[in-house]
């Protein structure tokens, strides 16, 4: 800690879009992540954690010749003068680091190397509501195994990670797609031109938004903005249209077919699907084979004449088929096409979790938690660094989002109570009153001294009343004459204060009078009456 | 996570002075801190976590007119023109941030306020071995309370804490100051020029490099350094320097005293300790009221003709006071005048732990562990922001060493166990090993399949030793067909590879062969064998 220089006094502020965390936000997200790393290791996976800090070239975000590299993350320069060091960033995410962490180690780390990293990320955007530019991922990756069993694998994790913390089953699903699907589609409507395949993509990624008669709008002529702003279409012709609108609704479809009875089978499935399903399987809502198997039946119809879209299909088939061996179905881990999330990075399967029940939006209108942690194959990373492909797959839950969403569900908070408060009678005690704290805490009790000014004794209870104490002591000279000591029940004083009927004070009186011997045990028993 | 743009390939490296921390580097630092904020909670502290950046004015280390205010610590300036936006920077420890929140939150926050916190602070320092930009710390503060009681309980605290990790009684000493008593002594040496009472202070600060002989030199006419440089001394006179010393040598010159038995007490001691120790005490070596009344008693002769010399004695007084009532004696804190840290920054008492077991250094040489905590009283830092004085005072642990520490005395790791690995002899039957893994882990046990290429299967069993993987599971077609798993124990294999005769090596085999539904119990007997 150095000098602190005289200056004109300083805004006592946290830069815009940061926040600080009290008691139980700090506690209850330290808990849920213990949880979760718990499973992570259960899997295999190995902790990592890396510094805060990387190089701009490591982080891979921009381009080294722009003057000022700041955007998107909080960069500097090091070194004394201008112009000369490295540019130094705040990591943005777990994952560039990683394939950084990779590359530099790799001849001393395992291979496959499976590890979890969790702690904040920063982003140097513009702050939101709800928004801020600092806040926590919580990611396991495989690094190094190209087996959609390794995929598998993330989403089954993923699946006891959210039921370890609280989520229960049927409040989460779990929804995996596979860009190489998305690749066949492009295919197979003939779009070559890089530039109106980013145009389709992004379309694709709208159609959440915007809906199937959007979606159809924005492939085609264009579309007016709810802005009254006119949006170019990407100008497609309606046969194109429809195998995109296809590809999206491939659910709807699909269970519009199923109501018919499953469909037979007719060996078109690839991989792993194939062989498990070569009876006629049993059309029952919950049978994961059948869905799945229906799913990919209606993909191969749509992509599988394409090399690419094939190859993805018989990914997705391998994952559903490894996943169904190890008791995950569609309800909990399921095939939509509809999934397109980080276009731009991945290269394989890609998943996503989402909460399905609903809540109230600010404008108390119901809707679905939605999603709070995503994934997926991103083989080109590593290859960054190292020319070599090192094929990768990996999850980061949104650990901000989970905890709000336990919070909505209860399953967290209200369980942090304060501290058991010793009050001050008398100054020149303070050694009897600090002598009372050890012994409650070494029975294991949350408990202090009050280190206010003492004076005045209201101060001292109002103290007690903001910490959520859940009792005060009190031990006056008539009491320490006496060999007792008071204790206030704080919760249960609070609750008659605000119902009770005069007699019902007056039957449930929230003071005691106990030996001073008996202090620990009544403040045990009143404790667990509180629950 | 954003579009990798093509660019030469980056290096693979952490920027300088920042390193990676893998696998139970992570997990005993997490399990540390987890039993230290154990002990803050139990004692009242609230969790508070408070954003890596802050600006650089709340930081307060740094003058406003400087063009680039970022030595000492990261910083970079807001915005996207230069010189427009607010400088911001990383935390460089978790006080100057206490302080913001305390003075931002101040009429939300209970009073006193205790907080514990714990993570990463930044110092843009030259990094050298062992000494890195990124390191740990771990706080608790009470702020809002000028009792000695709060410093006291500080103290005991740290003890606490100290010995849940694993620290044993007797490894450790919390000495204690008062930097009022330092401010007394320069009174008592006729100092009033600020310059030469920051020159002596400095000097005093040296006392444990350059020993008595060398801060006489400094005081006086000046020293001949190591490196051959002349330092010019502080000029002060003999009876000046004897003040020094005798403060600075205090309890070799106490220790001294008490072998002629213990002093007359004479009621000259201020505080709490003229009325505990009123009769004669008994002087045994742990008899704590003997020695702090002794060291006290040493302390008035020097410096308790000042008033601010006074005050402090009359502080340890009573801290030694509380601690004594609450059992903590001078085998565990002991006043002890040559601690003078952070002489800038503390008002009041100051504190540290140090651990006291010899360990070797790089050349071989036996030397204690030292310092891996310290405190003290801080009462100007929240008045920067508020202009309204806040007493306030506590405590940092430093992670790392503390963690160097537990690791020097056996006290943590060994006991992080890689995960079985079941290994994959038929790459077609995955869904079977899959579901293998899903059962081991229900059991509890770490697990994972083996999801690098199976061609090889030496490289799985490497992969396994790699991992530290405490049993392999192998399952191929004949077994299958038999209905039996092969287990290989790998700490016993290892052990009986390593010292084995070929006798010992047919009495006990490293792998069973055990039927199927037996490979988790059978799993269960191999760990619970290894310990």
């Amino acid at each position: 800690m150095a000098k602190i220089k005289k200056t004109p006094r300083p805004k006592a502020e946290t830069p815009k879009g940061f926040r600080d965390y009290f008691g139980a936000e700090v506690t209850e997200r330290a808990e849920m992540l213990a949880r979760i790393a718990g499973v992570y290791h259960r899997y295999g996976f190995d902790a990592l954690e890396s510094a805060a800090v990387e190089t701009v070239e490591a982080l891979g975000k921009f381009l080294p010749d722009v003057e000022r590299p700041n955007e998107g993350v909080f960069a500097w320069q090091e070194g004394e003068e201008e112009g000369k060091g490295d540019w130094l960033a705040l990591r943005y995410d777990l994952t560039a680091p990683l394939a950084r962490v990779y590359a530099q180690h790799r001849n001393d780390l395992p291979t496959p190397y499976r590890r979890y990293a969790m702690g904040p990320v920063w982003r140097n955007e513009k702050p939101g509501p709800g928004r801020y530019r600092q806040f926590y991922q919580c990611d396991a990756d495989t690094v190094g195994s190209a087996s959609p069993a390794a995929d598998a694998e993330t989403c089954a994790m993923l699946a006891d990670c959210l039921e370890e913390v609280g989520i229960p089953r049927g409040d989460y699903l779990i929804r995996v797609n596979n860009r190489k699907v998305l690749n066949g589609v492009l295919e197979a409507m003939g779009v070559t031109d890089a530039a109106q395949a980013a145009d389709v993509l992004r379309t694709i990624d709208k159609f959440d938004k915007v809906g199937e008669a959007g979606v159809r709008e924005l492939l085609g002529k264009g579309r007016l903005d709810a802005s009254g702003a006119y949006i170019d279409g990407v100008g497609l012709s309606d046969a194109q249209i429809e195998i995109v609108v296809g590809f999206l609704t491939s659910n709807l479809i699909v269970e519009e077919e199923l109501r018919n009875g499953p469909p037979e089978p007719d060996g078109r499935i690839p991989g792993g699907m194939g062989e498990t399903i070569s009876g006629q399987p049993e059309a029952t809502e919950h049978d994961g084979r059948v869905w799945n198997w229906a799913i990919l039946d209606h993909l191969m119809r749509l992509v599988g004449s394409t090399e690419i879209g094939f190859q993805g299909i018989k990914e997705l088939g391998e994952i559903s088929d490894l996943l169904a061996a190890q008791g995950y179905g569609p309800d909990r881990i399921t095939i939509d096409p509809s999934v397109v999330r980080g276009l731009g990075y991945y290269t394989g399967p890609v998943f996503e979790a989402e909460l399905t029940f609903e809540i109230l939006d600010e404008k108390g209108r119901k809707r679905q938690f939605g999603s709070v942690a995503g994934g997926g194959r991103y083989d080109d990373l590593v290859k960054r660094f190292t020319g070599q492909e090192v094929p990768a797959t990996g999850v980061s839950i949104g650990v901000d989002r989970l905890l709000a969403a336990l919070r909505e569900k209860g399953r967290v908070g209200g369980t942090e109570s304060g501290p058991v408060v010793v009050t001050v009678m008398d100054r020149d005690r303070m050694a009897d009153y600090m002598g009372m704290v050890s012994e409650i805490r070494a029975a294991g009790l949350r408990a202090e001294v009050y280190l206010g000014n003492p004076k005045n004794f209201g101060n001292q209870l109002k103290y007690a009343d903001k910490r959520g104490s859940p009792a005060a002591v009190i031990e006056g000279d008539d009491e320490k004459a006496r060999g007792v000591v008071q204790i206030k029940d704080l919760i249960l004083g609070a609750r008659i204060a605000e119902n009770a009927t005069l007699e019902e004070w007056k039957e449930r009186p929230s003071q005691f009078e106990v030996p001073r011997d008996q202090l620990v045990a009544k403040l045990r028993e009143i404790l667990a009456g509180q629950g």
